[in-house]
């Protein structure tokens, strides 16, 4: 497929500094990536020249171990092949979005829904379907009261769907810097994390608890949000274990989730419940030469809410 | 009521020693009572005198709340009144089942089926809901791969109940010492868990584990096991909090939850199962000068797998 966007997420960050070990560099990042059909095999029914068509964070899967066959293709148990970075079945290492044209399997490959637009529909591919997946499996709707745990690129999209879904949103972030965002975006209430009457206010009242701060949490104060047999759900992974006191489960038969991504028939659900509601990211796009900047206002947490690069301008 | 048996429950002990902070002693501890209905109050239809009754963990809720009103007091945002050692919402402190006699509200008596022997039902009041609970709650049946981690008090009754439920189930002990107890109690598979075999043979193969041990374990490894979508409860609470990578819920979308008993009309399900499932604890049964010992061999592990003291005895 020929690539016109591409958006940066925060693990092309990781992958770049090594902060998940040694890569096989050189590496292309970027697990966002829209553009449009170049070519297809002899035997592609899915797509053809000229569709619009996404790919997200996996090129590849076994497609024959339980986990595939029912459809969670990002839990296959013998590993699912990510974007870049990876080593492919063929042996060949994967190469990612911050490129003109990437060569993928049509079977990982997603339509984009005409209604969208395609650079905001990118992020969707990654910080779209990581949220949409756990709203989905653990039944946000109208009736549910879901708190989304910081509002970034993962975060605002989580506010959007949850939304969207019809659920009661309560944001809550670490100050009430980004509140009048929040709302716009479509959350109900707003709280500071870094206020500890927040906790008390809020105690036992979600029944999900979507968490995309990837650095460590008081887990156990947040699991006292929570009303009886509610979840909650981290998207990102610290680096270092979190303590869990058993008794905040057992006090009012809570779980603690996680949750990657989603499988290929979930997110093309995704993208079409996306272009449905009218909902995509909120984009700055950029050109290529403003990667190094884009990076550091991640780090910073200065994006509202998600950089794409227009590749064109490769 | 008057009372013929009470189990001996591990809290008992733990309660006694003062290992979860002052009591406001003397206390009779007890809560998993078996005996007939002495005398009842004028505006009681549920229970008349004679009946054979049981009394759990709890003796009053606030009746009020919204767990309560959905049938879960043990939850009870005002405080669910235990049946020993806890303040009543009269002001009176609660006195449990090593006795010949209690007063307890209707509400809070459950009716012992027929079919249930007295002594052998008494640890379904603790032991048998405690595990129920979970089962019932994370659907264990037919086509589910249940595990039970240790094979006490609690375990051997996960392991009667999910079996009588239709779950394919396995035990999963410290040692093998147990093994032929616990497929004649109902479980397909034993292993010990000091072989770390045990955890690469069952990697992400079991979609609900019951783990009844209250001593810390390694969780990740445990974890380790579940298959996508997987839930480990916890039914015990360790003293220490237990560090859990998110990588280990993140990876096939685990939950680590926790289960406290059950409500009332979930204890009265669970004792009509029983009773339809001819399933009861495994007890010995005790004369009330022997509960020092008995203390010492429950401490031990020595007990299969219950004691009840005869309060005829007393």
């Amino acid at each position: 497929m020929g690539i016109e966007y591409a958006g940066i997420c925060h693990s092309d960050i990781h992958t770049v500094n090594g902060d998940w070990g040694p890569q096989p560099f050189p590496v292309v990042p970027g697990h966002e990536i829209v553009g449009t059909v170049a070519e297809v095999g002899p035997e592609v029914t899915k797509h053809k020249v000229g569709d619009r068509v996404g790919v997200g964070c996996m090129v590849n899967a076994c497609r024959e171990c339980a986990n595939c066959l029912r459809g969670d293709e990002q839990y296959c148990l013998n590993g699912m092949i990510g974007t870049y970075a990876a080593t492919d079945r063929d042996g060949t290492t994967t190469q990612g979005g911050y490129s003109t044209a990437v060569v993928v399997d049509a079977n990982f490959v997603l339509s984009i829904p005409e209604g969208l637009d395609p650079a905001a529909a990118a992020p969707l591919l990654c910080a779209g379907i990581t949220t949409y997946t756990p709203l989905k499996h653990w039944e946000a709707g109208p009736g549910t009261r879901v708190a989304v745990v910081g509002l970034g690129g993962l975060g605002h999209m989580a506010v959007k769907i949850a939304h969207a879904l019809g659920a009661e949103v309560t944001v809550l972030s670490q100050s009430l810097k980004k509140q009048e965002d929040g709302l716009r975006l479509g959350a109900d209430h707003y709280y500071a994390t870094s206020d500890p009457d927040t906790f008390e206010a809020l105690a036992s009242s979600f029944d999900l608890i979507i968490n995309t701060v990837s650095a460590s949490i008081d887990v156990n104060a947040y699991l006292g949000l929570l009303a009886v047999d509610g979840t909650l759900v981290n998207v990102g992974a610290p680096p270092e274990p979190l303590p869990v006191n058993a008794m905040s489960l057992i006090g009012a038969r809570r779980s603690f989730a996680g949750s990657m991504i989603g499988g290929i028939a979930m997110t093309q659900e995704m993208l079409e419940f996306c272009a449905e509601h009218g909902i995509a990211s909120d984009v700055e796009v950029i050109a290529a030469d403003q990667v190094n900047e884009a990076y550091e206002r991640v780090l910073a947490s200065d994006v509202r809410y998600r950089f794409v690069i227009d590749t064109s301008t490769l």
